[in-house]
């Protein structure tokens, strides 16, 4: 029973080869390999892990890749509970060298019959009794009903758990209508979802269909947050450069510690730039210093003090 | 007990990915995935077996890229023989477009323990008992002993049993110093192996270390081989285009078919040509028509006639 699970809908075998020179029409020897188990969500939870929290990954897993994935999480120490399905999960390739800018080779993931997605119901209503928030992250696979994500913020919300769910296009408006406390898109995926000419008229529509608060990511920019009050905004971390890949992720992991914590929400915000910051430091998605989540909370911090003491 | 044991050393998971437009520095959407176990070896038993001969394909396999390979032979209806590694076998990526060349990313494989390359020799010392004929078909890992290579050609030898091996560098005179019945370089791998200013007296350096049988494939210019008398030389067969990876594994397939029933080289030469075209009419490695095959064998037949006759 863990305080906060974590639904991957489409999870991944994130794959990093590094060659001398990217060449299209070629063969290229690759000189390093890395595979870790990704997708936004396994991001979230590995941070949530990392932050201290009792964090549960659950994910539809399926073939080679989904079994690699279920021993990885296992190596990393996370719990997880896999909903096995028949199709093989999939993989991302990123190919990175020292000249140019790394491509991304992301397969569409894998089609799951309707039983399957009634398991993976099924599991999530297991898994959050008794939890605290249920948080949805990540891409759905091509093709599926968004309408799904909608009737997980529903099964959380009738078990009493609070949900937030990190998503986009027609996904993130099922989330609204169902609901969701917390939705968080970046500005780009909000403004798409909604078709709103601004980020205040969007995240009022997604308030409207009965969202409680929008956090919205700006990436470099900072997180500006919607909720019943007036808008709520907290910039980055200054001067922090590095990997930004899962930086969003972390900052959702952020913002889910700081719920738990019952923290006032400009304290989350900040938590979830600190968390967000932290990400960049690492060579890796899904990884964060603690150390580097205080240091750059207090860096947040208005008041200066000891960010622990709040 | 199988007619022939195929051994691939560094056996793949080749995945292919298509895309829209191929492009450096960019995430690009991947619109088909296909995967199918791969190395030259495989392709080799794959072509076998199709052409009616009874072959084992044995391999070493780790990781969840060995699963799946392991499953897919089965699936294939293909026996084969696994000998376990701690370590993941490898993946190649290629990445297709209509647009552009093919790109290839070639993981450089698994280091195997000396334990495990010790269960690679006994399992082939088992497989070989009752076999006619070992085929060593593909690349070594990186960073193996090609000492290897030499040592599987004197298990069969010692067996009693035939010997084949498609291999390049050090492990080509490896083999050759082990008196492997049949080496089959290409012409480029052959006079790097060996050194020589020249393609006759590279096939003469390997029959002097111990050889019996340089067959050197050209390509679209057919096969040629060098063995006690003249070289006799086939052409490929004329106006076959389509995707010509895997039609040197099948060369080798015809080759081993032959050499089992005892054909003469011209025959068994004329039939590897024959199969080698029939792969470029497939769009995957590994795979022939028998009846391609056959047509094709009956045009290289200088003596029209039917080849089944023969």
């Amino acid at each position: 029973m863990a305080d906060v699970v974590v639904l991957t809908p489409n999870p991944a075998v994130d794959v990093t080869y590094r060659v001398d020179e990217q060449r299209i029409g070629e063969t290229q020897r690759v000189r390093a390999v890395e595979r870790r188990p990704g997708g936004k969500g396994i991001n979230v939870v590995r941070v949530l892990r990392t932050l201290g929290v009792d964090a549960l990954a659950l994910a539809p897993l399926g073939g080679a890749a989904g079994a690699w994935i279920t021993d990885a999480l296992a190596d990393l120490g996370i719990p997880a509970r896999a909903v096995p399905i028949a199709a093989d999960t999939r993989t991302t390739v990123t190919v990175v060298d020292d000249l140019a800018h790394p491509t991304m080779l992301g397969e569409p993931g894998p089609l799951l019959a309707d039983a399957e997605w009634e398991a993976l119901a099924d599991a999530t209503a297991t898994a959050v009794a008794g939890a605290r928030v249920l948080v949805v992250s990540g891409s759905l696979p091509v093709g599926a009903d968004p309408a799904r994500v909608g009737a997980w913020v529903r099964i959380a919300r009738e078990a009493g758990v609070r949900t937030v769910v990190d998503g986009s296009g027609p996904a993130l408006l099922t989330a609204a209508d169902a609901g969701a406390e917390v939705l968080k898109p970046n500005r780009e995926e909000l403004l798409a979802a909604t078709g709103a000419a601004s980020e205040p008229e969007g995240a009022a529509e997604l308030r409207r269909r009965g969202a409680r608060l929008v956090v919205v990511s700006h990436g470099a920019d900072g997180l500006r947050a919607y909720g019943d009050g007036e808008p709520v905004h907290v910039p980055t971390v200054a001067g922090v450069t590095g990997n930004p890949t899962g930086a969003g992720d972390a900052a959702t992991a952020g913002l889910v510690a700081a719920l738990l914590r019952d923290d006032d929400l400009a304290t989350a915000l900040r938590t979830a730039a600190a968390a967000g910051a932290a990400a960049v430091l690492r060579p890796v998605a899904g990884e964060v210093d603690p150390t580097d989540v205080r240091r750059f909370l207090a860096d947040l911090d208005p008041a200066p003090g000891d960010p622990d003491a709040r």
